[in-house]
C-alpha cells in the first residue's frame, strides 16, 4: 500500500553527475542493488547524517572521507545496512571505498560509502567489488530514475523529485532520489536522500542549506519513530551549469533555495506516503505553541501514539485519543479549554470538549480521505510546526513481522 | 490473545471491604459495568492518578474530595471514560457522587468515583444513579473476583492478586484488582489499580506506600505508550484487622511491605500479559546505567519501538532493531563497544556486533517463549531498572482499528 499515484517526475539531468546501476546479489540474485554516483572534479558535497548513538559503519567512515577530502564518488548498496558489525563492518566499508577508488583512479578517501538494509550481518564486499565495473560502465547522466529504483528496499515504489530554474542568466537543474519506508524517524536526515544540482554553491553555504532544508523537510517525518543507524541525506552542487558562484548574498539564492526546498519536501513526503503498510498521508498542524520544542513534543506524541495510528487507518474519526495524546505530550500547564484540535476544516475539541458544531458525519467526511490534516492550535503563543506521518495498517505488522524470514 | 494462564486468585476478605456489582447498560445491556467498593468507617485511602494534562472528569473530581474527606465509597464504571467532556463531565462525576451519598447517607466528598471507557461522550448519569440501588444490595466481602470483572473493558480477562501477612500476632489480609489492556503507559498509576488490606496504616506511610510500589510496579509497564486520561490507583487501609498502627518504624512494615509489593507487581504485570493483542510478555531489564532517567530512557525506547514489538510478534531474534532503539534512546556518549545486549541468557550484542558466540538457533530458541527478557548492559555505572511490555500483533491493529465500531 501506498498512499498518492507516486509516479516519478521527468528528471532533469545535473551536469556533472552521472549514475551507474548494478546487480551485485546482495540478498536477492537479479536485483539491481548497487548505485553508484559519479561527480565532476571540482563538485561540493554537504551531508547530514542520523544521530542514532549507534550509527553504521559507512556513516563514520563517509563522515571521515567527506572532512578529508572532496568526494568524487558516492557509493551505495541495498540489502545490508553494514551496521552492528563492529571493526570489521568499518573495514568492509573501507575496502569497497578502495576497490572502487582503484578501478577509477582517484584517492579512497574522495569516494563516500552508503549502505541500506538487515542490520548486523557482515557486508558481502566480494559481491559488492565484483559488480563494480558493471555499474561504472552504466555511467549515465540521464539514469535518476534506474537510480531511484536502485537504491529502493522495502519501499514499493521509487522516490524522485526534480527541478529547473531560472535565475537571472543562469539556469539551474536540481535532482534527488530518496528511499526509506520503515525505521524512519529521521534526527538529522533520513536513509537515504541524495540531492544534486548543478550550480555553483558557496561551500558554507551547502552545509548551511542541506542542514536548513533537511530540518524542515527530512527531519519532519516519521513512520514509526525508529530512528535507523544509516540515515544520510547528501546535497552535492557539481557547478557546471557555467553560472556564477552562489552566495549568501546572492539575488539568485532565494529562488534556489526555494526550488531546492521543494525538492527536499517532496522527497521527505514521498517517504511517508510509502510508509510500510501505510494507506494515509497525515500532516499534523501544530500552531499558536509557546516554543518549537512545545509545538514538535505535540506533533510527535500525536505522530507516534498506535492509536491515534490505528484509528487513522480505521478511518475513524476517533479524536479522544488525539485529546489524550497531546495531553501526554509533557507540555506543562496546557489548558485543555483554550486548545482547539481539527481534523482538516471541522474543529473536533473546543472549550474542553467536543466542539458544538461537531458532528461524525462530518469528522466521517474528513477521515474517509486519503490525505489528512491534523491540526491543533495551542493558544500559548505563535511556534508553528508541522510534521508528516502516515497510519498504522495490518500490513505495517505483516512486513515487520516478516521481514527477515 | 493473553500471556500466560491469567487465572485469578483466592481473594483473602478484607476486613472492612464489601464489593458490589451491578449492570447499568452503559454501553452494552447486560453488560456488568457499575463497581462499588465500600470501606469501614475509619479507613484511610491513598491514590495515584495519571499525570496527563487533560486528565478526566472522575479524576479531577476523585482528587479533591480525597483531599476533602475520608472516603466511604469507590464508586466505578466502565463503558465510558467521561474525559474530554468538560464542564458537563464535571457536573456529571459530582452528579453520581451526590446520587450515591444520598442512598448510602454520607457526604457527597465522602465518594470517589472512577470511570474508564470511551473519551468524548456524554457519561449517562441516569442509567448510572439507576443501578446503583442494585449494586448496594449486592454489597459482600467476597466479591473481588466479580469486582475484578465489573471493571474490565477491553480486557480479556479480570486480574486480582491477593496474599496474608502475618506479622508478630496480627494477620494482615491484601486484595486488589486491575484493568487495563490498551492506552497503557502509565504514568503515575494505571488505569484502574485498587487495593485494600484491612491493616491499620499510618495516613502519610500510605501514601508513601502507594506511590512508591505504584512506581515500581504500574509505572514500569506499558503496552502502547498512550498514557490514558484516566489512570487511577487507590491504596485502602481499613484498619480493621484488629491489629496495631503501623508505622515507618513498625517492625511488622518490612514483611507488609514485601507483601504489597508483590500484589502491586502481580496486577501491573496482569494488564501487560493482557494487553491488547498480546502474544509475549517481555521483560526489559536495563543495567550498569549511569542514572535511573537513562535506563529508563533506554527500557522504554526498546519497549516503544514498533519494529522491536513486531519482530517480538514474529519470534523473531531481530537484534540489530533492539541495537537501533538503544542507540536512537537519546542518551549521549553510549559506548557500543561496551554494551552488551542479551535474550535470556542469550548474547546477542558484545563488542560492537554480534556477539561470537551467538547463533540464530540460540536466539530462535529464547524468541519462541512466550515470556522473554531482554537485557541491555550499558556498563556505564551500577544502576538498573526493569520495564514491562508485550508485543505488538496483528490483533493490536485490529482490536484498535474496530474498537468504536
Amino acid at each position: 500500500m501506498a498512499v498518492g499515484p507516486g509516479t516519478l517526475p521527468e528528471f532533469f539531468p545535473v551536469a556533472g553527475v552521472r549514475l551507474g546501476i548494478a546487480s551485485a546479489g546482495i540478498k536477492k540474485p537479479g536485483r539491481k542493488d548497487l548505485v553508484v554516483f559519479e561527480l565532476a572534479e571540482g563538485s561540493r558535497v554537504a551531508g547530514i547524517f542520523t544521530t542514532n548513538q549507534f550509527c553504521a559503519a559507512p556513516v563514520t567512515v563517509a563522515r571521515q572521507h567527506l572532512a578529508e577530502a572532496a568526494p568524487r564518488y558516492l557509493l551505495i548498496n541495498t540489502g545490508n545496512a553494514n551496521a552492528g558489525t563492529g571493526e570489521q563492518g568499518l573495514n568492509d566499508a573501507l575496502r569497497c571505498c578502495s576497490a572502487l577508488s582503484g578501478e577509477v583512479g582517484v584517492a579512497a578517501a574522495e569516494v563516500l560509502p552508503f549502505s541500506t538494509g538487515v542490520i548486523g550481518e557482515s557486508l558481502p564486499v566480494d559481491k559488492l567489488v565484483a559488480a563494480m565495473p558493471a555499474a561504472l560502465a552504466d555511467l549515465s547522466a540521464g539514469n535518476w530514475a534506474q537510480a531511484a529504483a536502485g537504491i529502493m528496499t522495502t519501499d514499493t515504489r521509487p522516490k524522485g523529485a526534480s527541478r529547473q530554474v531560472k535565475v537571472g542568466d543562469q539556469v539551474i537543474a536540481i535532482s534527488g532520489i530518496s528511499k526509506g519506508a520503515g525505521m524512519i524517524r529521521p534526527n538529522m536526515a533520513t536513509m537515504l536522500g541524495f540531492v544534486a544540482t548543478d550550480a555553483n554553491i558557496e561551500p558554507g553555504l551547502l552545509q548551511t542549506l542541506v542542514a536548513e532544508l533537511g530540518d524542515q523537510s527530512f527531519n519532519r517525518i516519521t513512520i514509526d519513530s525508529d530512528t535507523s543507524t544509516n540515515d544520510a541525506c547528501m546535497l552535492v552542487a557539481t557547478g557546471q551549469n557555467g553560472g556564477e558562484l552562489i552566495t549568501t548574498d546572492s539575488p539568485c539564492l532565494p529562488p534556489f533555495r526555494a526550488a531546492l526546498a521543494d525538492v527536499f519536501m517532496e522527497l521527505a513526503h514521498a517517504i511517508v506516503r510509502d510508509g510500510e503498510g501505510a494507506t494515509k498521508f497525515v500532516t499534523l498542524d501544530v500552531s499558536e505553541a509557546a516554543s518549537q520544542d512545545e509545538a514538535l513534543a505535540v506533533a510527535y506524541t500525536v505522530a507516534h501514539s498506535p492509536l491515534v495510528k490505528t484509528a487513522l487507518y480505521a478511518s475513524d474519526p476517533n479524536w479522544g485519543r488525539i485529546l489524550a495524546a497531546v495531553g501526554r505530550a509533557g507540555v506543562e500547564g496546557m489548558d485543555l479549554n483554550a486548545i482547539e484540535i481539527w481534523l482538516g476544516d471541522v474543529c473536533l475539541v473546543r472549550n474542553g470538549g467536543r466542539a458544538d458544531d461537531y458532528s461524525e458525519e462530518r469528522g466521517q467526511a474528513v477521515m474517509d480521505r486519503e490525505e489528512i490534516t491534523i491540526g491543533i492550535s495551542l493558544k500559548r503563543g505563535a511556534v508553528r510546526e508541522r510534521v508528516w506521518t502516515c497510519d498504522f495498517s495490518h500490513d505495517y505488522v505483516t512486513i515487520n513481522a516478516e521481514y527477515r524470514t
